[in-house]
């Protein structure tokens, strides 16, 4: 009887899941025929956690804390929506949106498994820890190569400069992984060159 | 220069990734508004391992290990395109198109990580394990659950009777978990009740 209310619960959240399904990106897929969703995005960085875990700033990280918090760390968008990251606007808000979100749909779920999920995204948004820096570095990788692989597609819509792609990115990521800081600190520098982001106003 | 040469081979592989994202698949989402694709469907497994692993059939099971089985099942497709299971004439040729899919893809890695990801995919094909019990058990519960609660829409598109659905699902649901396999019995009746599922000829 018990087991059978706490399962209920597990599969009224895993059909919720599906909604992350529906929420878009600003990221073009690499052939550009559409916008990225966060489900498709969230596997790509848990694939990218276990290609590239050698090269967190600490070797020692837990990989499946990490892949954890990658498949997570995008569920309350499934209410809050995606803020693009250059959306200045859209920011002020984010947390009051998101943690409404985390509060209803983190709760789906038996209070363990809540509070474990929500544990992970807080985690995460703190970024404060080595698996979650090299989570938060991911995150801002994925991105940066679908936009740089489809000659800088959203960015040029959204007039975005090479300055304002390296300020919100190139600490975060060298935080979580120095190699792949310095990966797209060129890979930035080569963007403007090629003329896939805007040159900064100087 | 080493490091550099590897960290190149990741990268093309990390980018190979994004086409499973144009992979279809046979099931609707739940909203009926378009079909999953394939690493949407790798994403929602990978997060049923989180949220169901206590039903495995065995509980000490190495969850790191499933949940990375459920992120490589279906790289393969990326060549090979996916095979709907009750598609007796695409299952013919599947290994063969598989194998050589395997081959391309995985070897864009360096080796080392091109053998541990190619291990994985064949302990989820020989599906002899209890961690690859459970991961093939949830890569058939989650399509149930898609077909079920859209009334059934992919089944009755393609003719599909409850009696396929139970030899080709229960067995294997039941070895990785004998809840789950309980569980998806239930709601296949329901679903023959319902008129989501054809009648079997009897």
């Amino acid at each position: 009887m018990e087991t059978h209310q706490r399962l209920e619960q597990q599969i009224r959240f895993v059909l919720e899941l599906d909604k992350l399904k529906q929420i878009m990106r600003q990221s073009y897929l690499l052939d550009t025929s559409r916008k990225e969703n966060d489900a498709e995005h969230s596997w790509h960085l848990a694939m990218m956690v276990m290609v590239l875990a050698e090269y967190a700033a600490t070797p020692e990280i837990d990989v499946l804390r990490v892949v954890k918090m990658t498949l997570v760390h995008d569920l309350v968008e499934i209410d809050a929506g995606d803020t693009f990251i250059y959306d200045e606007a859209g920011a002020l808000d984010k947390q009051v949106r998101e943690e409404a979100a985390a509060d209803r749909i983190f709760h789906l779920l038996p209070v363990d498994q809540a509070a474990e999920i929500r544990a992970l995204w807080e985690e995460f948004e703190a970024n404060a820890t080595q698996e979650s820096r090299f989570a938060n570095a991911l995150d801002r990788v994925e991105p940066i190569l679908l936009n740089y692989y489809t000659q800088g597609k959203a960015w040029l819509e959204h007039g975005v400069t090479g300055e304002m792609v390296l300020t919100r990115n190139q600490d975060v990521v060298t935080a979580g992984s120095p190699l792949l800081g310095e990966f797209i600190t060129d890979l930035i520098h080569d963007a403007v060159k090629q003329g896939y982001l805007l040159k900064s106003e100087g």
